[in-house]
């Protein structure tokens, strides 16, 4: 474990079974649109052609893989730009255009033959509540919506795009080594290809 | 009533005749600038071709008119960009490109037939005091100009952009039900569409 | 004088030359970049194609020379967002591209017929210095740079991009009258146009 | 020294090498992502083909090899508005699409004929602890991974792309004369050229 990452969280010492669960985690599952943007649409004519991502999720989602942890997306919208960084970041799980997030994932933790209780979930707004009260853990950014604040097990410390993914890894992570140990892999320069 | 949402707004215990007026309301109009966006206007060399709107902004449009609360957007500006955005929302009562706002406000109540006591509207600049004075309900976001600031029922706590029209969702429904009961629609996959 | 408004400024009662300087003022100068936008260039490979300006800081800049300040744009930068936004805002008083400065502003204030001490000047780089310390009133945003910040009159609220324009506009208006009265021309039809 | 600066840094009071080093420093190394931009990534269909940069860094890495302090950038990441940028500011030392950020560093000490004491390096991510610990001065935004900020020197005031780099050069001028002297080349107009 890491300590002293993990005492930003009082949350942890408040509900004793949110770190073992933690620790048992097989899969984390991301909304997009303010969990992995900022919630902001930038429309052209065309609608939706351009989205923002952060940067430091993009380590989180190709990290946590390598440490048994799969990664899902799962988003009610769909555009081109979408498509592209989750493929530059190799997610297999990946379920643009879903409006049933529920059958999506039940599907996807049959398919992984692993129970819910052993997933995460990062949602934001109220149509993330199909899946969230049903999750081992369920997680929002700092400025998710009011009903999805009082359904979660843990607010996280950052707001919608400013690094959302990469704070539940660190979590993860933490829960289970030092973060010096975690990121070992991702400072070799073969990581970033 | 959400008690738990309507305490964050101290003028509701001070205006003892806000709360009915906000349980009473059939229609609210919003601004587009300063109010659904964060008031940045994205030029290139040919004008206004890119606008940002806020994804959580969405679910209040399609959500209010379900609970028998119109929705209208009243502009000065007019773009390809908004056009989309407005028609994906199935914004009915749209009207860009508006510099006459008291007249566009009063044709509208006009064919509703409804009364001014009866409307809320949502502005961010001197402009929208053509309309403001003479509604039920008179909001702004929290980084309006000062002068709207005067003259407003009450100051959203949400600044531009950052969900303006679903704080003021959240605040109408709150006043009329628990929010559990208010989102039960847009959890369901067909609300997406 | 709107003293609701100029209470948020200390300043005025430190330095009793500057409100009577305000309201001689003939002419305030803006700097674009860190000023009228928030300072980030947005880079495609052509270099800079877009640029965001605040729908506020417009409303300053058509109202300004209605009551008799002049409005002029001086910035080392040139793009064709920036001609297109400055011809949408008829500012006539428009130096793109100039490195120099100072000999821009004593042309422009030799054009118009004023002195330096009429003038004030907004901005928020070094580059700026060429002309702040010999203006009436040196004006610059929040987060300018610490020179700028040690050589002007009077430090801003708003960061750049935030509505630095409207900002000194509501400033320069307030000190000669209510600004319910600065703003009657604003809330008319015609003044969209 | 510009001690009204440094006394933003504590730190300085406390490790007595590092203002010593800082005097001393002939290369700063920047890396692009969540350092010289705000590390959201803007994505189009065809991968990221809008980068955002502060106006303010821009000064800074055009003014620091004027003081005989040499600029160089090495980033994970490569693309044409980023390429586009780079050549404007005249950044000689530059490494686009470079995951091996060691071998890089190496190479251009070597190639400089300096020491790695007399580098500065400005990272945000683990990815980027290939080099930190071996320079003489460790720098990282506000917003950093805390896995970097354990490693730092020196945590700066700034976020990513807040102007970032332009602290930096702050700091290292300031280490050795006031301010205004550093700053008396850029307000030429020349220097803007």
């Amino acid at each position: 474990m890491d300590m002293a990452f993990l005492t930003s969280y009082p949350v942890l010492n408040n509900d004793l079974t949110l770190l073992p669960t933690l620790q048992a985690l097989k899969l984390v599952v991301f909304d997009v649109d303010g969990v992995l943007t900022d919630g902001r649409l930038l429309y052209t004519e065309h609608g939706e052609t351009l989205k923002r991502f952060n940067v430091k999720d993009g380590v989180a989602m190709k990290l946590l893989p390598q440490w048994g942890v799969q990664v899902a997306v799962i988003t009610a919208k769909d555009s081109a730009p979408l498509r592209q960084r989750m493929k530059e970041l190799k997610v297999v799980h990946f379920y643009p255009g879903c409006h049933n997030k529920a059958a999506a994932f039940n599907e996807l933790i049959a398919q992984l033959g692993i129970t819910s209780a052993e997933a995460a979930y990062v949602g934001d707004d109220v149509i993330d509540l199909q899946v969230m009260p049903n999750v081992g853990v369920a997680l929002c950014p700092a400025d998710a919506h009011i009903l999805v604040q009082r359904y979660c097990h843990l607010v996280l410390n950052k707001s919608a795009g400013e690094g959302v993914a990469r704070e539940v890894a660190d979590m993860v992570l933490a829960s289970r080594m030092p973060l010096e140990q975690a990121y070992e892999l991702a400072q070799k320069p073969e990581f970033e290809k």
